[in-house]
């Protein structure tokens, strides 16, 4: 069934997912912050700044009022920055439609209160809708969707309605929807792999091999999946698109702003050096810092993400941070199932 | 404590394991099936075949008499091909000590019987013996062990006390070895993995992106953990080192001769040239052909699996098989634990 859907927020993957409702036949209104990107949308059918290649279809409209976007909307897309989530919630809660099916695409903690995305919107929308909410996750460079390259995702909601209404509207021959039920790990897997990124950055930047970086892919798995399941997730989810298809997807490709971070880190740079020479965020150190957090508070063990916190923060070199991941306690693979295994 | 170990099997993963007990303290005898290759590891402290880079510690000693190796001996590990397993356990049975630790570190299936290797081992030794078999598995290229590159492996037996000595006897500050007691698991992931291997290769030759890529491995793991559960496997075991660990090892090195074959159809050659062109065996069809069987004997649904069964021995081409994954039905993520959540 053609829908009126309404994206919110024209960064790469906003504007990738609104090309594929639009591909799909939807009638999408694009929320773009920025008057003039707007316009320029409108007119050109590209958007420059944030995915210069990409001609989009003429059933794109854009608008930059977020009233005119959302008012009437049966569905409504959330792309936005996760900083920017909470204040865009506020701003068009008073235009939504009680019965709206509302999806989020947003990876990431509010660092402050070391909230889940589902968490912030819930404090600002009404029980009706975000009972109902779905958020997309999954390994998805916006730039390889664009481009109708093939391409998987998972759509996860508590309610069973939610995730199948999103599977349909966006699937198609290139863009293959899975669903799952288990949002809150959808959440923390999609937040939490910027800092194994890093991580595996690192670990070629100190010049090790394949062997390393994959125990750092696996292992940091494994301690997201044990925060994970504190927080109230289910472990398989760490092991499907979310989790592992994510995960392969940000550390092994070279073009991630985190894992060149964390290969000049593991070749000797500073933090302050790197994120200079960087010029912009990097997601995965202030994931880090909420990740730490997270851990102390719900008690969960988490080495490699003490390492990097040790190494971003705390003056620690690189391989020195190795070294003492290596020179750990004899352990039981999946102690997050029965800590009382470890022999440490 | 120092023990005496027999390592049996002297190609690149044999002596690099010989090389990690030797430099534990171990006083290793390797089984080199080749007299010429045995005194030459003797005379020369190499092993110039099959790991040419490494020097090996002088406390390795070869022999190339079966009886030599193992009489007496309170642990024997076992690296040699999936295909000579059964004659060289029916070879060396006589000599074993009743109390010996067995361990084997080899992948694979035995192709005719579609057998995992301890079942072959048990075919063919005691049960006393056979009962408390360890496997050792994890995402491990040999010629970085042997650098002392770090390096995570996993351990897996029915017993206990097996896999904390086998444990204590291979781990060190560049060799971590982790515990889970799921031996039919472990097997399983290790021998699977040269599948994916050769899809992702498949994947890169047609000119997919990383999205495709990470798809393929999230969901492999998936089909073969539904296979691994139906034959008594542990799902988690696929999230850990055996499975997610090793699939990341071998699905994104270029050296591994299973993406090259699956590189090379991708780009439209049909599999006799591929092989010979390559000139030696590529594991990942032979374990096509065997998974292909497994799962038809278990009535399980592997798709990506029948899809490379169909481009490698029914002249299906590599796109016409992509189109045929990506269109398949709706399905929910983890249809493994519950398939009638499927849609299709």
């Amino acid at each position: 069934m053609i829908q009126n859907v309404a994206v919110i927020g024209a960064g790469s993957w906003g504007t990738a997912l609104a090309s594929v409702l639009a591909k799909n036949g939807h009638q999408v209104t694009l929320w773009v912050r920025d008057a003039q990107l707007a316009d320029e949308v409108n007119q050109t059918h590209r958007n420059q700044k944030y995915l210069p290649e990409a001609t989009l279809p003429v059933n794109i409209v854009a608008t930059s009022s977020l009233e005119k976007a959302v008012a009437g909307k049966p569905v409504v897309l959330l792309a936005v920055p996760s900083h920017a989530m909470r204040q865009v919630c506020q701003s068009m809660a008073a235009y939504l439609d009680p019965e709206v099916l509302l999806l989020h695409a947003t990876k990431g903690f509010e660092l402050e209160s070391l909230k889940r995305m589902s968490e912030v919107i819930a404090e600002e929308l009404s029980p009706q809708i975000t009972s109902r909410l779905a958020v997309l996750t999954g390994p998805s460079h916006a730039e390889e969707v664009v481009c109708e390259q093939p391409t998987t995702v998972v759509v996860s909601s508590e309610s069973e309605e939610s995730m199948l209404r999103a599977q349909d509207l966006l699937m198609n021959q290139n863009f293959r929807v899975y669903t799952n039920p288990d949002l809150v790990g959808a959440e923390i897997a999609g937040a939490l792999k910027n800092i194994i990124a890093l991580g595996a950055g690192m670990s070629d930047g100190l010049g090790y091999g394949d062997n390393a970086k994959a125990a750092l892919l696996t292992r940091g798995l494994a301690e997201i999946s044990r925060l994970g399941i504190k927080l109230g997730a289910m472990p398989l989810t760490f092991a499907g698109l979310a989790g592992v298809g994510d995960l392969i997807v940000t550390c092994t490709s070279k073009h991630s702003r985190n894992w060149r971070a964390g290969y000049m880190l593991g070749q000797g740079k500073r933090l302050d050096e790197v994120l200079e020479q960087m010029g912009m965020v990097v997601e995965g150190v202030r994931t880090t810092h909420a990740a730490y957090a997270l851990a102390r508070r719900e008690q969960v063990d988490m080495p490699i993400t003490q390492v990097l916190y040790g190494i971003l923060f705390e003056g620690k070199t690189a391989r020195q941070g190795v070294e003492e991941l290596m020179g750990r306690g004899k352990t039981f693979e999946m102690s997050y199932l029965n800590p009382e295994a470890d022999r440490s």
